[in-house]
């Protein structure tokens, strides 16, 4: 920093509460923080302004992970273009890599739904670094006149450029791991889909019996669903790697010295290890919170794919007696406080329910985006939040699901061939032989009197025996023979 | 009105494009408008400025009536207040009464979804009853120095209060509807759960197997929820009784003189029949979309257990061979067109399509009503459209859903019984005396073996056989004796 | 218990893992659970089951404080009807009741997001009870034979009434602090109606200048918002006052004795002071989650309308020099990293974010209520999470708006006088005077020439000088004198 | 078809009713339909069955001619593989082809909202072309015994591949029409851009004055936003490519025979000139409605940024005097019935409200989706309905903003560049040069004295007037320059 600033207060005092605290300032006025705390005084207003879940920012590590990985590249660029000493940039780098390795997350303290559009957060994360690296520097916590805050550990940065790159950082590795536990999954469902090749069932529209298929084919339908809604997830995450860094306030770059912007993003994707590119439009970048929503969409299909998905598995799985019967889930634990021996579909239940979740979200998150005036969306901390728990719980739910159920469900076989060789669903199979009309008096008969459609086939002469047997051959009707 | 205004230039004149059309002005300039159209220059901008959705305003019959009141009611408070002469007044009256007897709907011609806040709509109101009683008082159309659009049919009033004071008129009309077909279902379930009074059979929780019921009970269920919710949506009508007409622009009445509020409420009440109350706060009122956002959740409430009923329906009728075979609703329509004989639940499918479309809807309707700004929601408009459209369509279904399937149910009561006699779940009526180990471990063998609970709790002696037999009485079992 | 049951293997052995370790058993086995621990092995096996969220139920302590009421509740009704003896009752009693004061809460450990219908953390409260009643009585945690978590704890009971109610009981519990928070915002917006009462300023409609009123009818408009929406809330929560406690596990009161519901009942509502009510309908209340749907819908009402609140407060404090500039939100915090001096309206941002998350979690509750099937909604825990997570969130938000932001709030009088002065809008004033055609021509020019309107209509001599005076008085133009 | 069948009772009748009618039979009996209909006995029970909305499936005119091109398609198929005579895959091709330049459109009467997964439609669809083609073969409406709906039209399809098939192509025919529309606006929010390239003006973030901007660089914005919206709504539309023609009634083809399904594909292909492709897993394909609900996503991010967009305009435009006045939108009607020459921003208003509709209709789509069970969604009629209205509306939402609002946008040049001199912000431009803590000094006299910036830091001595001069350039503030 280049200053003809006048003498600044010094911004730390010892405070007259006694040594327990350090007095800190900012635009209101002075206030006391406790002299071990690593965060300062902007922090410790924004405690106060909103004390509304409880819930720190501390539960999304991934976002302090990644704030402090913007900072780091931040201080390496501003390095590199001699606007920050070689002391205090390593100063701040080490405090940064210290804070990704796991330290100091018990020092984000903001909560996680807070107003000023990240400021509080980027102010907690400016305060934290700035006085680690104090310390590191041999400084007391709170000595702002040798490394500040804002002119140092922000320097060429704004909230609207830094909190957002940190929040698509983070929700790239959240979004891996979700890319993960889906795989996981897919997996769980091909293995029982290659397991149950063979065994023949009904297959149902509108829950009324059509025609045969394989339990199988049911289950390989789960393994398709969720690699097609891997490839949209890996797409949206894909454009979440277009990040603003250098458009401080509004995307105008004001005080983000040239070649600013490519350096620090240079050195983030090395940090991150992330394919990162900077939007070509800073001013919409700053603005735009299109690609959350867009994550966001992706989630919910994902959401009720998986929702469909333990639908359809509880309801094959219902009974024991009075119920579909076709599958049994494992039991994983006892049903009822009240009736002895009955299980239930807990494991899918639970999944249901972070699909609702995740489908709630998704309306929180398009409300948050509609609600952006102008330059800058103001509501991106609800977003991320909401994001972050979504698909956090969408990742546990996959891993779940596949490990405390899908893995261990058998088939009721000799059930499931019996209902398709009582099914009047055969007589499809038919139609092309004897027409739709003759076949829907067939039909009609069967579910009149009770008995088979074959049966009435063969007395009625419709077709002759072993053309008859051909066709309801099971290969033939579920279509794995063709 | 009293005036010493400049003479205005005639409002209509000759157009130069012939006698088909008429010459009109407003704010921009002139254009010409057919000849024998009832709206005038207002409502030819409007069409122009909103083409849509393609659907004009008069698909809500019941906004036009409403509307037609409002207007009929501000003539006569006017003309008790000497501000509109008796021969004008009682033109207006007439054309408004005409309006609500049906004619001249298709006069109302500015689409559903328009920009504005409702001031197409009311515009164009004013304009087909300028017309209509401009003719009936012997005038052209057009010769507004007669007869004025605004000065006299909207005199006393705005767009801001005339037409939420219709839209709520309109909403009293279409939700006392929606109550009434509510009734015939409830009726419908209600007839079902009496006939089914002794149909003894498994009570399921998680589908899973759980304890006997009746189904009659389980009909009655579906009764009880339709009670439950018209007394919400009773009251959730009743709130939008209060109406805001007097406010004018933003709730303060301006141009509005003593007395009017009142006196057109009064008329408005004795036209429409309904109970209406003026707001104590006209400010607040004339912004306000809390009423119609309450409304909206019910009928989301309403919504959300048509859809979980029509859910069981199916499910419960499922079959006919490889499903739960319950119950079966009447066949009213071939269910495909290729399976012979397939016959589907359609009527409930229809009902949880409007279910869902009644959900959307909600959302659609908070989202309008959020971006409501200082003194007014411009996004009225929507909401009436949205509103209309969901209770017409639950009304529809409600009656459709009793007529052509509810009353048409029957029961497979052999079936039903059977699934009881044979279920694991008995054993929770012998866990107070066995205990709930004991109870487990009789479970665990039923399940295993394939045996009957009473059997192997006979056959260890838990329990001797005139109390087992009492405690397995279906009657007993099924709450429906004690 | 009249028990002829075999003598069930102790509930609890040594466990071969250590004295830190006992040993229970299910329906699946047995397991270790910590020695310390007052939870036992159904509570093992939940933990296991659903790592989905990380947050335990205790985040919920009115949810575990109800339990313990309905557990309460229960013993001293099977107390009244022998089913309990007295000292097993006691035992009871006074473990529901230490847990009511606030301990053991760290004992309730099952994940908030959970399948099962809540029978998991029904298990939770009847394990943590019975161990601490054992432990009252002087037995080791585990010795179910002398007390056991479902035979005794959880007599009478199911999850499925058991559950429901202490989740009614909660939510009013919280609801009444969300009406004690809306009531403190209210009387924050209501104290500001009256200091600005005299503070004259432009309405506006759909952004644009309307006519004249005062700031303080403005804030009489939140205030009474408010006022409803405590009406509304209040109806809704006299809504949840009905409970289902004896209709164990579908409503058909299987081994509930005749007289314990309404035992339970007059227990349940002495220990907690609520006027509670039993349903009339017990299976339809047992599946029912209509009235969650409904204060869900109330809740959303609330948002809707406080974010709108938010926006105007936020778009009016606008500025501080190119913005509306009409009042100044008190400053309470640094606003921006980089920009200084900049202060952002940070509390109604906060609120903002709070409405989006309840109008998606009524999306969530929405679903989750539409998924129940036949005699029982299985998904209630997430509607219990969200509900709650909404009411808490919702109250902080009300509290933080009024003591944060309403109440310091100052206007910018002279400007909002002189922005009145210089308006177009008063010529609406002069409307019933001069006509709205000729209105219409001063505005236009008014508008061109960016001359004041009351000198063009002097000019004019469309009003003599006076009429045009008294037309155009502050009071008379808000309206607050007649 | 090789037929062993027995000889069908004749399809058609001579009606007791007279020669207006004519009679047909399905599987629940006989029925009279209007003998001059094209529809028959299913469209018949269709349209009683269904009498929801009142809106017929014609409404969606691009899904009439889907459906013909799917017919015509099945036909030459069925041909080539000589399932079907020359002569009857000619009638039916040519009255497929009539409807598909636009002919007979009326005969499709079926409700929009509908149970059975659209099987209706599909039915409605081969009536009207079995009897056209009988027509065109000389045969009386009706005498199904020379060509059949089901058996020849439908041949090897089901409703379960014709309809879902022929609902993508209607949907990427209207996407088509959107991503016109949306190339449109972005282009006239682009020319605006280079129009306003050098206005500069205060950007805003969180409604606070930040830093200057140009107002081109805002309208650039949009611009980008609608252009990146294009690139996703091309992506989704993609994926709806993929047919599952072939599949039959669950997705094993079965009654389609080898060929069958890759011939009606290329057919299909050929007449449509689309590039589509046949699902590698039919089963899947058939039950899935992702493609579905990822579009409904980008349509609803599509909807969140027009709204935004809007809001701004509206926010930038509000005014005249007493807002921020920055834009003028061209007027486009007389905005008040009651405020002479008030002018309302009706056009983003109405754009908003599709938006919300947008949005709304996202969340039944995604319900719809959730509610599929086992082999099929049976509710992709209402999917269907909610897409295709929405995207109707968007594209004309577009096309209006564009050519009735953002192509008649002027900027009050002189007034925002005031603004921009007059700003505190202009202090964040010093603050590399005299550092946060001097700065935010400067800011805080400046807006308690109501003087300037560069005036006070001049006085100060904190910058050399040349420095200051340099600093506060304009092109440099907006990082037009750099």
């Amino acid at each position: 920093m280049t200053t003809n600033a006048a003498p600044a207060s010094p911004a730390t005092a010892v405070s007259p509460a006694g040594p327990a605290f350090r007095r800190e300032h900012d635009l209101l006025g002075e206030r006391d923080v406790p002299a071990d705390a690593y965060w300062g005084v902007h922090t410790l207003r924004a405690v106060e302004n909103f004390p509304i879940t409880g819930t720190p920012i501390s539960v999304h590590p991934r976002l302090i992970d990644a704030l402090a990985a913007v900072k780091e590249a931040a201080a390496l660029a501003n390095e590199e273009l001699g606007l920050l000493t070689p002391a205090k940039a390593e100063a701040i780098v080490t405090a940064c890599r210290e804070i990704r390795s796991g330290k100091l997350h018990d020092q984000f303290v903001v909560d996680v739904v807070q107003g000023g559009a990240g400021t509080s957060t980027n102010m907690n994360a400016n305060e934290v670094v700035a006085n680690r690296a104090l310390e590191l520097l041999g400084h007391p916590k709170g000595s702002y006149q040798h490394l500040h805050p804002n002119e140092d550990v922000n320097l060429g940065q704004s909230t609207n450029d830094a909190y957002p790159t940190a929040l698509r950082i983070a929700t790239i590795e959240s979004a891996r791991g979700l890319l993960r536990a889906m795989a996981v999954l897919q997996d769980a469902f091909a293995a029982k889909a290659v397991e149950f090749r063979s065994v023949l069932k009904m297959g149902r529209t509108q829950l009324q019996d059509a025609v045969p298929m394989t339990l199988g084919q049911e289950f390989s339908t789960y393994a398709v669903m969720l690699e097609e809604d891997r490839g949209r997830l890996a797409e949206a995450v894909e454009l979440i790697h277009e990040i603003n860094l250098g458009a401080t306030a509004i995307g105008t770059g004001l005080n983000a010295p040239a070649g600013y912007a490519e350096a620090a993003r240079r050195h983030l994707a090395a940090i991150t290890g992330l394919p990162l590119v900077t939007s070509v439009n800073l001013v919409e970048a700053t603005q735009d919170c299109g690609a959350f929503v867009q994550l966001s969409g992706v989630l919910k299909r994902i959401a009720v794919k998986l929702s469909k998905t333990c639908n359809d598995l509880r309801l094959l799985s219902s009974g024991p007696r009075a119920g579909l019967g076709e599958i049994n889930l494992p039991p994983v634990q006892a049903g009822s406080s009240i009736m002895p021996g009955k299980v239930n579909p807990v494991i899918p239940e639970v999944v249901n329910q972070v699909a609702f979740e995740v489908i709630g979200s998704d309306v929180t998150i398009t409300m948050a985006a509609e609600a952006g005036q102008l330059q800058l969306n103001a509501f991106e901390p609800v977003i991320l939040h909401a994001l972050s728990r979504g698909i956090t719980s969408l990742s546990a739910a996959c891993r779940t699901l596949a490990e405390r159920c899908v893995s261990g469900i058998t088939a009721n076989e000799a059930a499931l061939r019996a209902s398709v060789e009582n099914s009047i669903g055969l007589v499809t199979a038919l139609n092309p032989h004897i027409g739709y009309e003759a076949a829907t008096a067939v039909a009609k008969e069967a579910l009149a009197t009770g008995r088979g459609v074959a049966e009435l086939a063969l007395e009625k002469g419709l077709l002759p025996p072993d053309q008859l047997a051909e066709l309801l051959t099971p290969e033939r009707l579920a279509g794995t023979r063709r």
